[in-house]
């Protein structure tokens, strides 16, 4: 640890930002020819330029672009290059450009790009959940709250709730990408360029909505980065509350799920052992999204105008967050694909130990017009009455429930897990008719 | 410190979700109405609830209803009161409800309005932002980087650069008002109701765009509030920086503003000193805000559906952040309309020590045709030559200007920090005229 | 929301700095009396000063004080009453001192007290769980990794690794306490006093270690501010855990633990359900902890020295941390105090369904002399026949044992849960005599 | 960004636990040789592993090591090449350890070096501090609150300032690495191992303080992570804190610091800008370490015990703060020590446009026996009056003085910066006597 460490070390940011250098040659490009269409430079040195950035890409892909650290950046080393390439010419490529613009740029195309791949990811997921969901419109399972039995559901609902969340997410990183999808160029250092630009036409030739409308808050704006890690973190919140529900739900205790194999990883001398590993490690890099997110925040507070040197910062939080989030999302993915369901299991737990329909009763008897809230103490009586004695409610006899209420009739004993998830029959409920209508909104919305 | 807690003080919530009992009434009017059309309970009953409701609500905004901390919480306040006025009939309010979709969707409704009416205060400052900007649309001040003197720009063009950024927090708000719009109110407990509910109607009543989809993601859900914390975050975020700055040019050493005096607390024994306390205090809030999102983010990871009492935890940050946010924007709004800026300082500042236009000059070199990262050497060296002699641009002649480049000719002798401004005539850019132009789009969008 | 604000209320701080009262008097005395031994005041003026601040207090506490809001804070509250009691010699009190000083001062102290109430809170828990681990030291259950049952532990040692974790955060805060227990009256506001003063004196006199060594970082610090909430935040991220825990073991699906009536929330409708509401909010406000230690890091970034009124945010998140926290110890205190544990269901566990017993199978193999991973091969093999047969291990025969190892012997049999748990024996092992052993030592520690 | 992701690259960690190398093989080297001294193994085993584990680590430092990702993590790559060139004898080495323990002990090595390191490097922030300190005992500059000059300090004074901040931040790394300090392994894989291990002999072995003393919490347990985290980010606050001011006094309209050439960037077109980058670079790093924070104390959140691959996540955000910190401190030792401070305009500043002393008048005044409140208010008018007149303080006659005071004597004309300096004459006060006299412990301290 204790290397000397040299001023050039500490600001050299080519080792992340070469990533960008998609984004920074078709931006490069795309202002070459602006610059020519204008008659800034010649229609010949446009071409020049661009084929040298076409040159510049094949090689970065190809292996075999001359890095050079001591340039500090991805743009010095890409100039530096298109210099050996194309002479003097590539000296032009900077007119009407400063690297405030050009940075900003690059960060908007690669947070437009991240935002639509992040929730095309997401509907790889959701399709991963309906798929599943559509062999369990029946399946009973107990819903719980408070981690303790509360009702029974079936598990397409539950699953449709994770769709639910995942749906929210993608329409953030939709929102996100689209305040992304405005073009900073020519906004110069600070201050606008003083050439006559035909900004509209860049943003065109780019794909954004439009051009940024102030100079000095187009070079010192990070907000598009905010707006992608925070709905990263909102989404990983979500993967990290079913990471652990796949996590209890494959403990011995619930025994509801059994991952497959090449999702989990075993002790090969516990081969009873399944650790749910992919689950856990998303629910711990949750932790690591939140503060990506709390850092971004923390390097934007109390800048003043315009560009700082602070805002170098807003790349490697970002870049690890899309690191992290899309292998996330397509582990789950994987993960949801290869699960197998216990239903046995599920349904003995709906069962609830013979209690899990105490609230239908009540709901029972409210029908029949107890207020709901004695209804309530009624059924906590016989509730009671029927723990002391040991028995199931569907062990108690039409007499036993009259003796709490004359409102109890015949059709009381047929209440059982299947017409209580049936009774749940409004829109949004757990009611298998309602379930399938949704499940069937959903496939469509998904295309599938 | 040392007190004794009981468990109920642990559990209590009353003292902040009374603040919810607005949205609680309305809610149950709603759904009270709703069943009496469903014929669940009759018009009468109906009727009945809503007047104890109305009367509910007169006492408490009158200060006369009688709160029971030992009843824990706003609902059960509420139905223990409409129980006392009502008789009976209030224990059928509770009919088809839990107190699950019931706290969800008076959240909702609160975030709904917070967010729009955050939204709004936004465009008063921006309002006020603007009616400075008009009056500094030709006042030159320096545009900084890494709070170096970079480029003059004009004092309208730094203020707007705050109302872009408003926008954006504007649209942040507005996106999380519609997202919380939706009606979770039918999702019981977690499973959905077992009578036959309208919920689409309920939703109309209440202004919601729909009902939820799920029901157990209704009662699990609180990404709406994450959703108003980080719009809050990101403009706190903002209102850092232009505070930070307001610090800045009120300190002695900038000079560029003088804030009101019921803006400032001074010392008495130094009149001269006027600390920008406002400014100061909304650049430190910032932390706490950001602190409410990490905290949300925090309570809602890893969590199991459904419901969890760790759910509870949702309003007290949420609150705070409402109560912090609005009046700092009603802050700022103030303070921007109480500051008088100082043009001398400012031009004086804008000329930056006679250098502030060296950009200026290599854009001239290079629109003789230069490259552009030539015309940059040139333009160094003969700053260094000025440098060494004492000499400002505006005393050197055109000879010494011709020593360095032949490409300099009288018109170079112009170039003062008004041409400078004017130069940077593309869209987005400080060019009094096109700053103008911006100016008056804000103003028709803001309907000034 | 939309009430308006006013700069005062922007700024005040009387509601929640009044708590610093017994701090704010204390402070004032000890200064006082040290002016009139330096003779800047007379002694007769100390004392009067003294009187008047005991009849303050006495005010404050017998709720007969009269709060002005509109002098914003404690500190002008408290003189301007000490001028209407004493006269003109109030004026006097503010000699040599500034509020600058005055409020750091009584941040240390408040911090210094909170450090040493939260320790002996700690303390308490300690006592509690030590106190339920002597009846279970010999009490299996089956020990975790990933949540799946991995190896068997005694319940004793389980909770001794809570005492463990609780240990280290009483240490953390005392040494948050040491680190604040440091007197910056005399720093002035900013550069230090032109009186002659006694400073050590003064500190001697409120408990302080010794004085600040520089006036301009005593009056800027709030580290001491930072220590507490992170130790706070430490201490939150272990109760979490012990919360989680406590949730997942009154689940139906483990069954290990049934909390007191007190200490859970029933739904009438379903006395089975216990919903363990303490664990869960305790759980949830570990964001609120988090959230603000976030919010004062985010606070003192980037502050230029000396005071800056940001720091007045140093008080409400701390004040809320000590609010939290010694109630969210208390409660955990009383509920492991009324837990009562289900030996049967956590034995049964702890037999794992009957290979719970792998690695010790494979530690007899390596003590006769198989390398470790050979003997982790032959164990693996093992199981999974076991397995494919459903036979649990101890219904294998030698015979069986021996096809897959000839090192294996009679003993092997008696290899059963108990045997596991007394192998264990190394300090820090799960062996009985281990823990009896451990739990002697952490009685001592804690006067037991 | 679209790629295929594999379980296994969800699961790998080589790429960044691999630099765990030499506390790995230290670790296992120790364990070697105790299970010889236990009979466990024997002696020459116990050397054939410790000569491979020697080869190992030359072929890691040397750059010949094999490494291979599809073993996941170092410990699998160096078992496995350790077989490779021992044989069979090799597997022995994992007798009586599990990777829970194992990666548990490495961690706290790590972390006890990281401290220590870190320690190490703030004194020679602070050598490098109170080097420039030595030259400016009387070099005068306006001390600030909120921003706004206050009284006049010493440079030396405001640069010791931050010798206590840093003083602070190298005793809590001090008591982190403490806290570090203890050793893991013997816990197994939670419960402890049913070896007749030394565990006190391995400890001593390694250099750590003793035993855990519980083997669940020992591999469940991260807070020596959270400690090494806390303590950066409270240091990068401090760190940022001083940026903030380094960056400001740059500023032209502070111009009270030149940094060196090499610490700067400059626009090579515009030599007079000097962006102080570095400074820049640490107060938006203050961020990310913020962050990791944030992500660590999220991670453990809720965690069940014991060890849970959540836990994997405590490795990367730990070793980029130790790869931001410690080059942070590096470039600010360097930064101080190439700074050149412009002792006229801190002179200028100092004076504040004349009323810089008004607190001196107030304090002069109060010593001759005016209460201080009043004293305050004579000053007030008299600054009023002297504003007014356009005069600064010293071009007051007595005359004028005694219109607002007969207190005022002869003496009072003489009252200057130099005066007002001078007074400050306490413990922890800027009179320079006070000041040298603190250097001087500072440097005692420091060994210069």
């Amino acid at each position: 640890m204790a290397d000397e460490y040299t001023p050039l070390d500490y600001t050299v940011s080519l080792h992340y930002d070469r990533r960008l250098y998609r984004e920074d040659i078709a931006g490069s490009q795309a202002h070459a020819r602006m610059l020519a269409r204008q008659g800034i430079i010649t229609a010949d040195e446009a071409e020049r330029m661009c084929e040298g950035l076409d040159a510049i890409r094949a090689e970065i892909e190809g292996g075999s672009f001359p890095w050079r650290p001591e340039l500090e950046d991805l743009h010095m080393n890409v100039e530096a290059r298109l210099h050996e390439l194309i002479g003097e010419t590539a000296g032009k490529l900077h007119t009407a450009r400063s690297r405030n613009d050009q940075i900003a740029t690059d960060m908007r195309l690669f947070v437009r790009r991240a935002a639509s791949e992040t929730a095309e990811a997401l509907r790889g997921l959701q399709r991963a959940l309906a798929s599943v969901a559509v062999e369990h419109t029946h399946t009973a399972m107990p819903g719980y709250t408070h981690l303790q039995r509360a009702q029974p559901v079936v598990l397409a609902h539950h699953l449709l709730a994770y769709v639910e969340m995942f749906e929210r997410d993608a329409e953030r990183f939709g929102q996100a990408g689209a305040r992304a999808n405005v073009l900073p160029l020519g906004s110069g250092a600070l201050a606008g360029s003083p050439y006559p630009l035909d900004r509209e036409s860049v943003a065109r030739e780019l794909g954004f909505d439009g051009v940024t409308a102030n100079s000095m808050d187009a070079v010192a704006d990070r907000d598009f980065v905010l707006d992608y890690l925070f709905a990263a973190a909102a989404c990983m919140g979500h993967l990290s509350r079913m990471g652990e529900e796949f996590v209890l739900w494959s403990s011995e205790e619930f025994g509801f799920l059994r991952l497959a194999d090449e999702d989990t990883t075993g002790s090969s001398i516990m081969p009873q052992k399944r650790n749910p590993d992919l689950a856990e490690l998303a629910r711990g890099r949750t932790g690591r999204v939140y503060g990506h997110l709390m850092a971004a925040l923390t390097t934007v507070k109390g800048l003043p105008l315009t560009y700082n040197r602070d805002l170098q910062e807003d790349k490697e939080g970002l870049f690890d967050t899309v690191d992290t989030l899309l292998p996330t999302v397509a582990a789950f993915t994987r993960m949801v694909g290869g699960a197998s369901f216990n239903r046995e299991r599920m349904a003995q737990a709906a069962e609830g130990g013979g209690y899990s329909l105490a609230t239908d009763l009540a709901d029972y008897l409210a029908r029949k017009g107890l207020p709901f809230r004695q209804a309530h103490g009624v059924v906590a009586q016989l509730t009671r009455h029927a723990e002391e004695r040991g028995a199931r409610f569907d062990e108690l006899s039409l007499e036993d429930y009259r003796v709490f209420s004359p409102l109890f009739d015949e059709d009381v004993l047929g209440t059982t897990v299947a017409t209580a998830l049936e009774s749940r029959n409004v829109p949004g409920g757990t009611a298998p008719s309602q379930v399938a209508a949704a499940l069937a909104r959903v496939r469509e919305r998904l295309g599938m």
